[in-house]
């Protein structure tokens, strides 16, 4: 077997994300393929009719999740999927997801022509409907394959008044079977990913590559800050209970938390914000803010935001005003195991200059690793940009990545671990 | 004459204040009378029958403000005018403007009962919608009183439909003369106004009255902050460009702007802000907030707006955000001339403890300063709160400031300047 003969097609790899950016709403912005509708539909089909020309067996499991295998040589290994997924936001792009899928059919292709068998079979998967949906969830095929779709979720009604189990259906799965035929731990051997960064890291740094060391937690809250919605023009200066000035003092503490030096990189984010009234004559009464804070180190978040409403008390204190952090939700970050990360960091080396670098963003690796060891090569996006028209990968980098990802491949298949 | 005899009766302003707030619309909020509504003109009628009752003329003037009229002594003299407004904002409370109406009627009484003849004619006016209008404008009276309504307004139509015009005619005014028959220079003697204070000082520092010395100017600004609207997941902290936690600084710098110590106060406030796409995963590309400085010196309000600027291109430059103040609106400040101010000190020291203090809010003053000198007298707001039901004035404190008026109306009566 000669890894150096399983070099990706850079003329194929783009035509096959130019094709799948013509399947797209033309009464959207962008690239919009959102899941259940017929664009959506047009892109499995092609993407089918590409796994079956080159001999994969084609399905669609419970979760409708779309599958090609190609059987690998003994019989008694769990299977190795690489996959990612085809939908798009609104007004989003051409790379983000598609890449993984795309990447994943080379590998078939070039496993093909090269006449390369796997010990382990292999899946290339779109998973159904990654991207925020409008039932409120994301991820749905990959939480219903590892049976993380709660009969809850799937009775949702977008507003289109889609129900989610009925979208299940129209896209060939079959929804009553869902919790009946998940992926338990054991049956897969590994869940592999190619992703675009979605950050500004690799470009800014000069790497081609990013191994991703893991997927952060995400620890969110709502913070409401209440004062005295009194006249801007009659209160003195000192006589205030401006929720907005103390609102402006927090956010600038969490920055200055999240500046910090850690083992592990922290992000912090303010990104919505509301006042009340809101009106240019009235001093600010209440702010009510989200903020998030994301790490691979859990420990981290706990003491940011523990030293983040400690000094928030204290502003509250000292300006008159209430302050209170209500928990939305609590993320456990994915830490892909040392025998994963060295693998790909050798074959991406090999490649290419690589970086290891957390994800900042979740993906399907998510509910795989339920499951499953992950793991999850970056190329880098031009400029940070994702979910938007700009977003950006050279079809070079996508081939550096399936490069990178072929290789691992290989080596994994060798792995006594994963077996 | 016996100023000592000019004493208010309590019970029947109280009696007065009630009475009004009986007439407001059931299904609002607070005791709510907007103007050129049922309960405005129920209020109105009742108004002109207890001006009838003491024996006043009664007017209604092109611009539909109520007007009830006591001859002077001299004829050659131009009138003296107390005013204020019956019509509040939806769910406002039962004082703002209304005591200046009741306690203009109460002293045309006390000059009946006590025989009292004034040399100028005095004037007690209900001025047309004072308030913030659906018409996007306020004083909307006091305005066309003094040629300060012009057609373009005239000619606004409300969410309801009504053109401004035609309200003008259903309140009994001649809008077609408005243009033709204002007040000019010279037409008035004095304009005095008794209002509650809107704010928390007088109540704050013990004091039953304060004499205003002046309304501040106003200068109105939107500020524009723009960075750039990442993923809050993938963008490390050293590579943003957050335009929230840029405009937390721009906002906090204002408040330290303000609260130095200035000859004359300065409030500044942070009323308004949007946040875009205000998405708590997404890194804010965009602020955009409306400031508000306030003062009776414009020059301070000038100078620091330019700090503000400057310190603001500064916080700018440092996050790689661009930021632009757009000025909407500057509005001059109204100085009462010292020798009103002098007259007022000494007639309300005469009567309660007097604090000299700024206006903070603009008031029918604005419009009749520019015909003639102003003098204004506030009494206490309970915690500071107006413009809600909670708003709130003892009918005492009410009664001081109409014993106050009473004493300065003799006092400016006999003062040479305004004859």
């Amino acid at each position: 077997m000669n890894t150096f003969a399983l070099a990706p097609n850079v003329k194929r790899i783009q035509s096959d994300i130019e094709k799948l950016a013509t399947l797209t709403d033309p009464e959207k912005p962008g690239w919009t393929r959102r899941p259940f509708t017929p664009w959506y539909y047009q892109g499995r089909e092609w993407l089918e009719n590409q796994m079956l020309a080159i001999g994969m067996e084609v399905n669609i499991d419970a979760a409708s999740n779309l599958i090609g295998r190609i059987p690998g040589s003994n019989p008694q290994l769990p299977p190795i999927l690489i996959g990612s997924h085809t939908d798009t936001v609104t007004g989003g792009g051409r790379f983000d997801g598609i890449i993984g899928v795309i990447g994943g059919l080379e590998i078939a292709r070039m496993l093909k022509e090269t006449g390369t068998i796997l010990q382990h079979p292999l899946e290339i998967i779109d998973f159904t409907a990654e991207e925020p949906s409008e039932f409120g969830i994301s991820t749905i095929g990959s939480r219903g394959m590892v049976d993380n779709l709660s009969q809850e979720m799937l009775q949702r009604r977008d507003p289109s008044g889609l129900v989610l189990r009925e979208g299940i259906r129209d896209a060939g799965g079959y929804p009553e079977e869902i919790s009946n035929l998940p992926r338990k731990s054991g049956d897969v051997a590994l869940y592999l990913e190619m992703h675009i960064e979605q950050g500004p890291v690799l470009e800014q740094y000069n790497y081609k590559l990013g191994v991703v060391t893991g997927i952060v937690g995400i620890h969110r809250y709502r913070v409401i800050v209440e004062g005295k919605p009194n006249h801007a023009g009659t209160t003195p200066m000192d006589m205030r209970f401006d929720a907005m000035t103390g609102s402006s003092q927090i956010i600038l503490e969490l920055e200055t938390l999240c500046q910090k030096e850690y083992m592990e990189p922290v992000v912090g984010t303010v990104g919505k914000l509301n006042v009340e009234p809101n009106a240019s004559n009235v001093i600010p009464g209440k702010v009510i803010f989200d903020l998030e804070v994301r790490s691979l180190d859990t420990g981290n978040l706990e003491q940011i935001i523990n030293d983040l409403k400690e000094k928030s008390i204290n502003i509250a204190e000292y300006r008159g005003l209430t302050v209170n952090f209500d928990c939305l939700s609590k993320s456990e970050p994915i830490l892909v195991p040392p025998y994963i990360l060295s693998v790909l960091e050798v074959a991406c080396k090999e490649t290419a200059p690589t970086l290891l670098i957390p994800s900042g963003a979740g993906h399907d690796a998510n509910q795989l690793a339920k499951i499953s060891p992950v793991g999850m090569i970056f190329v880098p996006s031009k400029d940070g940009r994702s979910h938007c028209p700009e977003e950006w990968t050279s079809y070079e980098d996508v081939a550096l990545g399936v490069e990178a990802m072929a290789r691992a491949l290989l080596a994994f298949d060798q792995l006594n671990e994963i077996k």
